[in-house]
């Protein structure tokens, strides 16, 4: 089959490679229909994941039909549509007994794309195929369940829940792109006052009110945090969500906040980050981090089928499948292509 | 009235000062029957706490006996013993309405001995008594009851109860004085499997194995992370607790946690900290802070009506009032005396 | 002054009464510009309330403007235009301290046209002035504000946030009269998937419909638990609110609901019901009941200022004050007339 | 091999009976090393249950040691000790997703000597091995792990975590049977100021202050509620567990409660109860129900590994599995016996 294979940091082809393999009885074969480049594929791609080697297929997002089960596969069946996400579950550990798939100590987690190969692929592989792919419902688009995979339950758990966003909050999200706007589409699901976008891109930010931001922000050149305070008495943002992933954007967040607040970090960091909690430690503020858990899948899958959730918006380009890397390079070049999510698809 | 009065930083002196008077009718003049020494009144006295000018009687602790009341002044009356709490409440304000005291917006907060005259004196005024004072039960000791003034609250609020402690955790305490102690007091009456302190000083963790800690670690010559590591099958502790305030505690609280835990900060910080957000973020830890609002405080006091709270064991050392010189030096030379909490009583 | 008085059950009468003053000093006395009739006015009338006796004057919910203030009133000055809240609060009792104000132990809770005179009156003396009123906003008309007094936070405290509504939620409501239709409302902040009305009267049904049912069921003539199975492939409701007052409805309610669902409770009965707990007892339900507390007062009010919350239409009927007996009539016959919510004004 | 057979309503035997056999890949056989009878069991042998059939094997409490396991099961291994526990959890629906394993709708939930063959047998088939077993520690004797079969997580989560036991409550628990007593080791991991145990029958009140009551009351002489007013100015307790399963006993945990509190119902019922709503409507009180989920049986093992949880006391008979009908004898006539929990061992 063809795939995009990871070769060394900046390297990458799109390669003949052989045809996944069960492996396990557990595991499912899944014809990929529909994929798409995560901003942490780009990451691994200037070798920030050490974890991702030589040799490795990328990509932990896909829609896709399955070919072949294994003799402990229960559920999925051959011919099924299945969303893949980007976290395996392997249903038995301490962890997923808690709904916590994303730190599964069972041999799942984010492994995807990262310690086994990905979905940027004609087919793949899906461990614990039970519990890490969920049927696609009638009436839902290949696209649109593709932004299941990932970026809307790491907007909505990431952000939105572990931020505790309630209604009538002031929410401030720091950082306008994909996970940024994911951020805004779940907050906007529990009925803020008002939400705050702040970014550096008038591009960005002009798609932030697409997504339902109720104010925007350019932080190059206008100050958040006057604009947080006089929107709010002088008190700061309920909730201020972090989708960025270095140390001024996170600082940024943890000064909007007001007393009691909450801070939910959704960014990938690649450093230390400063926190001032010479100022913070008397506010009552909370802050929290983490991969996404996946348990708000199927919240979100029937809120899509509800019309409640229009995930294509997400989606600024298509291309199929041999147009792997043309795809990459104009998600890599956001600024300039506009580009949100790509949908790479077979044909 | 005699009181200690802060002069400037490095000096304080048990003086000659006019009486308090009632200045609003929501307030109450106290007459003090006892008080105590906070690590935080040596922080105002090396200058740390720029708010706290020349003049200002220290103390935010004291249980007393109420003198007159203001007009507006509903349930506390004269002669009615009461336990003065560190954090005074407007009771009206919007963090008020929630139970969040300690943030309170109306004039309340944490003002004593801080932003007005405070309880190391002969007489306070206490404002908006009725919502900052708590009737004293029979068969309570005054001495117990201080300790209900700031530092059992404080534990059991911003460490244990921000912390999630639930039966069956590990629970690491970072710093064993007198907060970390409070601390590990809490945590116990929720059922941990282990609590670990961990502290440079032998005597203090000598103390925390008093208080109930199940392992001690000295970490200026043992690796508590290891050790940590060890009893939880290499996870990490499931709810860390900061009780110093310096930025290597902060971070050893961050590195002990595991997947989906618990890192409440108690400690008062007087510089940033480093947040090591490149290996965080994929954990789904949560990291909370704050000063405590009280709302524990009638929860604590009945538990120590029903003998599960043993406060008196904080108490090392007594003293008259004009003896307040010496209960700092004693206070302020604990890893030579041993002093957790000293008590100052009129006679 | 005029204001309406109830004399006995069946007889009320619009009279001239001497005007209130001020009795303690954190009363205010209020001057009437909107006021309404609640569905527990009707129940008060037929003499079940026996609280409430011969000369009271009716009425717990109002808009108005401060005419005087008592000396300990801190927060509210004559000429304020102010929210009387259904609920009164003492501020410092135990459940006061705890943000539930319905249950103050210290001279509040439901109290206006129930243990006092009440606002269906020119003049209405309000005890705790300064935790019982909320300031009008700009923006917001005395007409939307008035629905703030009672019926949107019992809607969704009692009904929304009691019965734990969350995004992707299916959620029958038993009961589209004025409070089920607040739940409605308040159920739609958090975007529930699906919206189930429940009554008998078409009428109601049609006007569920524009407070954003998505699914009405006339159960005079379709078997509400049919349907609730057929959307939910079997299981039953998240979440079921009764919003009526009768056993029937209650028991309804409770059938609906799938296992580990909640229902909420928020009609006020007069007779006991039969629980099914040999059906029960294995499901993992949680039923809640209660008066509203109305901590959600100033969310509601934030989420009606940004235009969230369209508070006017509940209001089908207009009259001024002298038309109190009429506005009666029309409201005690809504069958007829389809009032849900009349207002009173001065003029 | 030899089991206790269900016939008829009244009639029971202790049989040869085939082998249990592997029927699918999850499924492991376990040797039954110990036994127990549950108050359930009685019901069904009274013909309670008509999902009983003639013919089925009792019982759904054991420790055992695998003897065989079918080819998808990846974490048990024969020779392993193992606690099978009373629910069967599929790891895949929805319900077990959510750790709501009780309510498995995958083919799980409670199962064993109810739908399919149970434990008191030599015997036993567990389906669903890896997410149904959990492996014995050392240092737990088969007799006090035999108790986390059902007893203690039901007792704990349906009892003590459904009804939000805190430090400081007053928790009243109506019925001082073996579920009874099982809520109050459960209470006191969470340090409530008193707890109440009610009961008609001396020698159980009696086992009651052995586990942990400060206050025992027999209502068939005592007035619970005034007992329990007294204790609480008035109020009424925090929590109240319903431990019987009729209806007078709910209707009394159902007047005790302070407003604002909550009800946990653990009781089994046959029938119908009265809910007095036109009393609790304006009370703001919660009723849960349920039927145990396990997901806390981690938590029991890991304090009972502490020595934080003394399970052996609830053990007052011992019998070798030949002589299950003389323990059913005992266990039926516990208010001659004595009889908490019998255990049966293998010899």
């Amino acid at each position: 089959m063809r795939a995009l294979v990871y070769q060394a940091p900046g390297i990458k082809s799109w390669d003949n490679v052989p045809d996944p393999a069960l492996q396990t009885d557990t595991d499912a074969i899944v014809r990929v229909d529909a994929t798409t480049i995560c901003g942490t594929d780009l990451h691994i791609l200037k070798g920030d994941v050490p974890a991702v080697t030589a040799g490795r297929i990328l990509g932990h997002e896909a829609v896709g039909t399955v070919q072949s089960v294994g003799g402990g596969v229960k559920n999925v069946r051959v011919g099924d549509k299945v969303l893949v996400s980007c976290i395996t579950a392997c249903g038995t550990c301490r962890y997923c007994r808690e709904s916590s798939f994303g730190q599964c100590v069972g041999g799942g987690g984010w492994i995807l794309g990262h310690k086994i190969d990905g979905t940027q692929a004609e087919l793949v592989r899906v461990p614990f195929a039970d519990t890490s792919t969920y049927p696609a419902p009638a009436g839902v688009s290949d696209e649109a369940l593709l932004m299941l995979a990932d970026i809307l339950p790491t907007g909505y758990e990431v952000g939105v829940l572990n931020g505790k966003v309630r209604p009538g909050d002031v929410v401030a999200i720091v950082g306008a792109g994909p996970i940024g706007l994911s951020a805004i589409l779940g907050a906007k699901l529990l009925s803020p006052s008002h939400v705050i976008a702040i970014d550096k891109a008038d591009s960005r930010l002009e798609a932030a009110k697409g997504f339902g931001a109720d104010i925007v922000v350019n932080n190059s050149r206008e100050d958040a945090l006057a604009i947080v305070r006089d929107l709010t008495g002088g008190l700061g943002a309920d909730v201020s969500i972090e989708a960025v992933g270095v140390p001024a954007t996170f600082e940024l967040a943890t000064t909007l906040i007001r007393p009691g607040g909450h801070v939910a970090n959704i960014g990938v960091h690649g450093e230390a980050v400063t926190l001032h909690l010479e100022d913070l430690w008397i506010r009552n503020v909370t802050i929290t981090m983490g991969l996404v858990d996946t348990y708000s899948t199927p919240t979100l899958l029937s809120l899509m089928c509800s019309g409640l959730l229009d995930a294509e918006k997400f989606i600024t380009h298509h291309y199929t499948m041999d147009q792997m890397v043309r795809a990459y390079d104009t998600f890599g070049d956001a600024p300039r292509t506009g580009a949100l999510k790509v949908v790479l698809t077979r044909e």
